[in-house]
């Protein structure tokens, strides 16, 4: 009975998706009961909801995006990590409510504290053991999105301004709260980066 | 350049549908521009919504579908509502955020406040010029419903106290705001309650 939450959070092409894979495998080794997952799409309704927030053609409002992201949110941690965390199992979660706070709230220019508070209403006020925010520089991140051949989604392709925000409010959260962050430059090698985030989880496991 | 904005609430089978046909009739033959619209689901991406929040077969957890009918009036207050007051014309609206009070509100016991500040930041702080109340008795209501044929949808479907809590909040939220607010017995014959609604409107328009 270890529970622990665990999200990843970081612009798109940071290597959350990367870290979250081998932080699994390395519970997963030591014996853990491990659930990985993600936000938005975590749950069937989620599912719904991160095909319109991510690849609606048509116009979606900022405050609509907003919402959509709220309500993936409140179904997920209700139904999805609430549960894992009552069976005393390790979640691991690529995204939560720091990329609302970057997204919508700063780069959509939403406002911090009313997409946050909006967040924590959905979710009952949960928040993770441990968040590692992997840090990169907008251009960087861009040229790794390049080399995939997928095409950009709805928050992809926004501009760079827009990328620039998120990535300094990410900053800004994690200074804000230390004790929850481990921030890492993401232009590491992702072995160490993986190293770095093993040793701190490490702590946090008895 | 006659900008109105008319929603219509009241629980299901209270003779809405009918109220704001009506309407539109009358108004569209005193040669007044009108916008017949709804929600959920006066939107694409409202559509989508809707068939979540009535149909969907899985868990939906209450603050998923609260957030849900946020999202659905964000998008649409900003892309119907607002564009079409703003063009001078008439909106004719089946249910508004007093809908999300007296159901998520009241029915799911989230709270007043807390689910009409939600509303109120998805809608920018629009309110209506006039909200019909068509009151009934849900065990009236409920024997209207069972006279159709249409299968029941996930609100229609919950149980008589869940009702009794929405009409309730339905008469409290009209005693707040008896300005906006026309309170009409819906057991009265439907010419009747027509008449009522156009008296009303009257004074409304120039």
């Amino acid at each position: 009975m270890t529970a622990c939450w665990i999200t990843l959070e970081g612009g798109d092409g940071a290597g959350k998706t990367t870290q979250a894979a081998l932080l699994e495998e390395w519970l997963a080794e030591a014996g853990h009961t491990v659930v990985r997952t993600r936000e938005p799409g975590g749950t069937e309704v989620g599912l719904l909801l991160r095909e319109i927030v991510l690849h609606h053609r048509g116009e979606v409002t900022d405050r609509t995006e907003a919402l959509l992201y709220a309500a993936d949110r409140a179904q997920h941690v209700a139904t999805v990590v609430r549960p894992a965390l009552g069976r005393g199992e390790i979640v691991i979660q690529d995204r939560y409510l720091d990329s609302s706070v970057a997204y919508q709230g700063a780069g959509r220019v939403l406002g911090r504290e009313e997409v946050r508070n909006l967040s924590l209403w959905a979710a009952e006020g949960l928040l993770p053991d441990l968040t590692v925010l992997l840090d990169l520089d907008p251009d960087a991140a861009r040229s790794r999105l390049d080399a995939d051949d997928k095409p950009f989604d709805r928050l992809e392709s926004e501009r760079h301004d827009f990328h620039r925000r998120v990535r300094a409010e990410f900053l800004v959260l994690a200074e804000a709260e230390p004790e929850r962050f481990l921030v890492l430059d993401a232009s590491r090698p992702v072995d160490e980066l993986a190293a770095a985030v093993r040793e701190r989880v490490t702590v946090l496991l008895p």
